[in-house]
């Protein structure tokens, strides 16, 4: 593990996939490690990109990219892919485009898919972005597909939210106000050559004033993700907007609330993944074979057991070995 | 509860909504009642209906319903909404198709959003078919819509899972191969009048025969569920594969498996209010001060917890006032 942390520091790229695949794979040995970079998240600058299939996030992302390596600034990517059996397909077609920087020593890009972590897709991504930042990037970048409810669960993970919308999407402003308006810290309307961008705009203007944040006006801009057009003034938008949030009391809030949310995640998992150890082999291997033949039922079984201290610290026992490893 | 169960069972639906608000909010004092139906929970039939948006899967749950209810027998249906805010207005319009058999008192639909349970949608769902079994219905239909990997997790909660594609998803059969073919129990390619119905019926017919599974070959079946064309066949078919489960000793496998999930997931869920409580106001308050002022780090604090029994145990004990409520 401290080879391997060596490494990465050190710019090695592949210490850091296979560090990532361990995150990926809910390795308990690498929870010390991410206990020894905590730290080191706040030198990271991070933005989360969302939005409908379509959207032109991908191309949004790629231009991001274009501009900060102008600048000498390193960048890594993580594309979190719902990975729906209808979409698969298209969402692989999508990451292609990026392809261009895939040679860029100062751009790393990443996919994750989003099943079996027990906090869910915020919990691993969260971890992803502590490797990112040990690894020395400047930026990362969360790109999410809007297709379920994980846009609205990374939203707490990355400094600043862009919710990209396409014209074509106008009419369904009404119905999606209370979501966006939410999560988004700066509006994106791509394709904005198509009919109907102008109207958006000023749509999702109203939304934004309804809100009515002494701190925080959240802006809409028009971008061409494709030819890069308002791709800067995204870039200006996203640095305002951490300003703004640098000096906000809501950002120590927000802290706070992250780590708590982040210190109760890692402790119930290592209890599943103990319990689950236990009902395999250990001391609950009764109860297993109790569920398999009718003989009782999941919830009188749970009941039970949370109401015997002595048999539920046993089961909890049972898989220190795995912690410690 | 006791009273609320009573109700339920004589045929009050305000007793059944009720109870489901309670499941819905994960509220502990429902588990007591839970550990008594579960044995019904064998009583009633369950489908599971999946595909992309636009499918057609309400109306054809739509005209499911109006078969059943043909025959006298009644129909619950728990309607599983990824609350995307992305795809949210169009959901709620599918739902509206539904209406026709919203006086009848043999028909109950409710939607569910897939926020917040720690255990995700399956659990939720696995909780509300229980009830539903209870309440007496003779069927459950659950309806999800493909968007995310929600349609992956929802499968083990019924017993015959449908998946509904439309001509137009032709050319990505390839792609999803894989994920289909371990999900679906019965193909249905619906909206069957338009061109490339029969190719795509071809294409899947070639999947599901090089799945070569002995017991049960996955019918591919035609539909035209607006004009209700094919659904006494689909109704045959998931009828066929019931019975060919029933005999099936996959099932029992299936059964137990489940039995296992539902223990840990009701374990944990307990825990982790009682840790979020301890958390919160009681043992692990210092934790929760330590973590806002960045005294200690989400990881470290974890494992330093994990590793003292007896401070783990008292975090573990605060909440057992809601368990007994």
């Amino acid at each position: 593990m401290d080879d391997l942390l060596q490494k990465m520091r050190s710019g090695d790229r592949r210490a850091l996939a296979r560090l990532i695949s361990l995150v990926e794979d809910r390795d308990p040995a690498v929870r010390g490690l991410l206990s020894k970079v905590y730290n080191e998240r706040e030198k990271i600058r991070t933005i989360g990109i969302t939005g409908p299939p379509g959207a032109g996030k991908s191309s949004l992302t790629d231009q991001v990219i274009a501009i900060l390596r102008g600048r000498g600034q390193t960048v890594a990517i993580a594309a979190i892919d719902p990975s729906s059996p209808f979409t698969g397909g298209a969402l692989l077609g999508d990451r292609i485009r990026m392809n261009r920087h895939a040679t860029d020593e100062g751009v790393f890009i990443r996919s994750f898919g989003t099943r079996g972590s027990l906090g869910g897709l915020s919990h691993a991504t969260r971890e992803v972005l502590l490797l990112y930042a040990a690894a020395g990037f400047d930026w990362a970048v969360v790109e999410t597909v809007g297709v379920g409810q994980t846009e609205l669960d990374i939203v707490d993970v990355t400094d600043t939210t862009i919710v990209v919308l396409v014209p074509e999407a106008g009419d369904t402003v009404q119905t999606m106000k209370a979501g966006l308006t939410e999560i988004a810290d700066v509006f994106v309307v791509n394709k904005s050559d198509r009919e109907g961008a102008q109207r958006m705009k000023a749509d999702l203007e109203l939304m934004v004033h309804l809100k009515d944040d002494p701190e925080w006006t959240v802006p809409v801009l028009l971008t061409q993700a494709n030819a890069g057009g308002g791709v800067p003034e995204l870039l200006a938008g996203i640095e305002r907007h951490r300003e703004v949030l640098a000096k906000s009391p809501r950002k120590a809030a927000r802290r706070a609330e992250a780590r708590k949310a982040e210190f109760l995640e890692i402790v119930l998992e290592e209890l599943s993944e103990r319990l689950a150890l236990s009902l395999k082999e250990k001391d609950l291997s009764s109860v297993r074979e109790a569920l398999a033949s009718g003989k009782t039922n999941p919830y009188a079984a749970a009941l039970d057991l949370l109401q015997d201290e002595k048999a539920l610290l046993a089961a909890l026992r049972a898989g220190q070995s795995i912690l410690k490893s």
